[in-house]
């Protein structure tokens, strides 16, 4: 049970923690782009630097691109290892002109830190550190031992983890795997998350002709790559919003009919969806709820799409080319290199009429399923009850953290606590991107609980 | 007839003809972006000061946007008026990357000049300054009367020019309007043009959630707008090739035999064609000759989408909005209104799910078909047979020139004689523009021996 005296300290810091917040959210590691690489080296640095600080033995890993830092802690040698995981990388901003405040500038309204990495994944991680910085201000050694795992590569599908896991097997050993990097039910809904879909995302491509052509001149006589896009995406799906992609479906668990009820028993309120979306109707695969659609059901998304003219005025021309980004949402136990290839065959199977058509995957990742019925479940349970007032919900997730995936597979874990402290209407990916301070408050408060409930289990 | 002094003078300055094109050729002159206004002016104070040399009566009218220069040279009373139209803006040069030289520093090579503008329509226009030019340099005065007009809305559809041609439309009465903003039949088949098609040009915006989405937390939930509008765009043709849009063909005037026999009479090389253009196949309307598809059958071409993110990596968002360029190649007797409106009412009545749609009229200009049975155009063949020493075919051309119908409606002109001499690979809204420096003089020898003619006829 976690001491009164670390609780105090968590409430007396909350302003401090906060300004470290701030700091850690200036920095614009946005992963995906080359160009923020030494923004990216920068998060890595901060984040060793921290480490170091709490007295943690600190390590930098170089990969490919963004390096791995890594923290271990001991506390004595008969007590449970926790391997804790978050990435200091972030989603590109754009569109910028879409942000109140600039993305990188972080600011504070309303209770809430605005800044694009605040919730996914800086501000949730800090609940960490914040938590441990706390008990190793009140007691001599943690109650378990501590593992801290930090990539900067997440954003772009975690390409160095596989190896990095691999050749660290033994190091990293653990009993437990914590992390957050997701969100509550809902505004005040504490959650563990116990499903995530898995990931197939890919690039399309159309050449049509060698340049831009003067539409007057060759409209009616070749094929526009950008009308033929539209052709192949329309394929992608059925009238009834299902995936029609041949044998996308063959390997999905159907779901079993107390999920379902429980999913149906959670509160949702589908006004205030709306309202907060801007749509007028929720739309998706007939025969499901909108909570099952966003959880437990594969989807198909164009991310983007790209063609031709886009600037001011009129321009006439028959676009030489265009593209699409596509991903699709799976469900256990879809593979996402399967679909990849499915996605593949499918579109060239439509054999698309004047055009060179090209396919690259850009990344996948499995969906999964943790365990509901394991002591370290109860454990953060109870701590969740201490640092929120109130017990959580569980829930699947729609998105995905391929490393978990990694950290079940390559290292053989299957105790991982998915311990969400964002809320669903954070906007992780979208401008806007904010996290509640009272959230970053109650999450540090729940992981020094946790840290104290795992040392007992 | 031109006296052969005339010709020589023009064949002596041929060099001198070459930079003075490619001074006018350095200038951006890009209508549709505002940031390029001043870049606009000084094309327009270019002609102003060129028509001063010659030794007209210049003048600069102001507009909304780009000013209109215009200038007269008097011959004798008694001698027919020509009016010259020309236009000094040019297409935007994007993408800029595939120019193998910059669109604004105009390079020669093989025989071409490689710049925007090149041969649409600077290069052309100023072929009618120079035949002024060297006629000036051996006679006292031109062979007939001559008003020269030059715009600098062209490339977004000449909105001041309605407007200006009443309010002049007694200082600009002419026997005949010749202009210079089209192509050749092929190379080295020098043509007179009788028809254009019109244009349709409207702007689609699918507005779906307030902001973009994380795909993970969302999809399955609401309407893609990447995805509806792509369903919009397939419904916009049926499977052969024909625009769906009810009632879109009820205005067009079917082709006559004798006409699809002139048509099919032409020399036409599909294989060059597709290997000019790097396609594999031509495809288009069923039933009608690639010929007849491009110039005489009306068509739907999306020239420009896009929506979400098109970076590099992956983002995992629905996008919050989509949109599209669409425009419409026309017909006789089709006309834009009526075609704008039919799109609107059809997009809005495929009533997307989940999407706000807004249609908005870029611009629109009508289908014409000038005579054929006039002695100008008898004046014009003779012409093009000495400038270019082989009599002109007549063809219908893909493109459209709004002027010609307002020159038509405004002022009442039935003659019109459209005498292009760029060539179908020009390229002339596509990266790396051109224009033969061969074309450049024979239209030049051309021009002079028509004023000639038009005095005789």
């Amino acid at each position: 049970m976690v001491p009164q005296d670390v609780l105090r300290i968590i409430d007396e810091n909350r302003q401090r923690y906060v300004d470290e917040l701030l700091g850690f959210l200036h920095i614009p590691s946005v992963s995906t782009y080359s160009h923020h690489s030494s923004d990216v080296q920068e998060a890595a640095n901060w984040v060793f630097n921290h480490l170091q600080r709490l007295g943690m033995q600190t390590r930098i890993y170089r990969t490919q691109r963004h390096p791995i830092v890594y923290g271990t802690c001991a506390s004595t040698k008969d007590r449970p290892t926790v391997l804790i995981y978050g990435h200091y990388d972030v989603q590109p901003p754009e569109p910028l002109d879409e942000w109140l405040t600039p993305p990188f500038a972080p600011t504070i309204r309303d209770g809430y830190v605005y800044a694009r990495g605040a919730t996914d994944d800086k501000g949730q991680f800090m609940t960490y550190l914040k938590a441990i910085d706390a008990i190793l201000s009140v007691a001599k050694a943690l109650p378990v031992n501590v593992k801290v795992l930090v990539e900067g590569e997440e954003e772009i599908g975690s390409p160095s983890m596989e190896t990095f896991l691999n050749e660290h097997r033994h190091e990293l050993t653990a009993d437990v795997v914590a992390l957050s990097d997701g969100s509550q039910f809902g505004q005040g809904i504490p959650a563990i998350t116990y499903g995530l879909r898995g990931l197939s995302y890919l690039h399309v491509d159309l050449q049509g002709p060698r340049f831009d052509l003067h539409s007057g001149g060759f409209g009616g006589l070749i094929a526009n790559p950008v009308q033929v896009l539209a052709e192949v995406l329309v394929k992608l799906k059925d009238p009834h919003g299902r995936v029609a992609i041949p044998g996308f479906y063959d390997d999905v668990e159907p779901l079993q009919q107390w999920e379902r009820d429980e999913m149906a028993a959670l509160p949702f309120n589908e006004d205030h969806l709306k309202a907060y979306l801007g749509v007028e109707e929720l739309t998706g695969e007939l025969g499901y709820t909108p909570m099952e659609r966003k959880t437990a059901r594969p989807t198909l998304d164009v991310n983007g799409i790209w063609g031709g003219f886009s600037g001011e005025g009129a321009k006439t021309i028959i676009p030489a080319r265009a593209g699409a980004k596509v991903s699709m949402r799976l469900v256990p136990r879809q593979k996402s290199e399967r679909i990849n290839r499915l996605f593949r065959e499918f579109v060239h199977s439509l054999n698309p009429r004047g055009v060179k058509l090209e396919i690259t995957d850009l990344y996948g990742c499995d969906p999964v399923l943790v365990s509901r019925d394991d002591a370290s479940v109860q454990a953060a349970e109870k701590a969740i009850e201490i640092g929120f007032g109130k017990a959580p919900v569980f829930i699947r997730e729609g998105g995905s953290i391929p490393i978990v995936n990694l950290l079940k597979e390559s290292l053989g874990m299957d105790s991982i606590l998915l311990l969400g402290w964002g809320s669903p209407d954070d906007g992780p990916h979208s401008p806007n991107e904010r996290f509640s301070l009272d959230d970053f408050h109650r999450g540090i408060r729940s992981i020094a609980a946790l840290l104290y409930e795992l040392a007992d289990s």
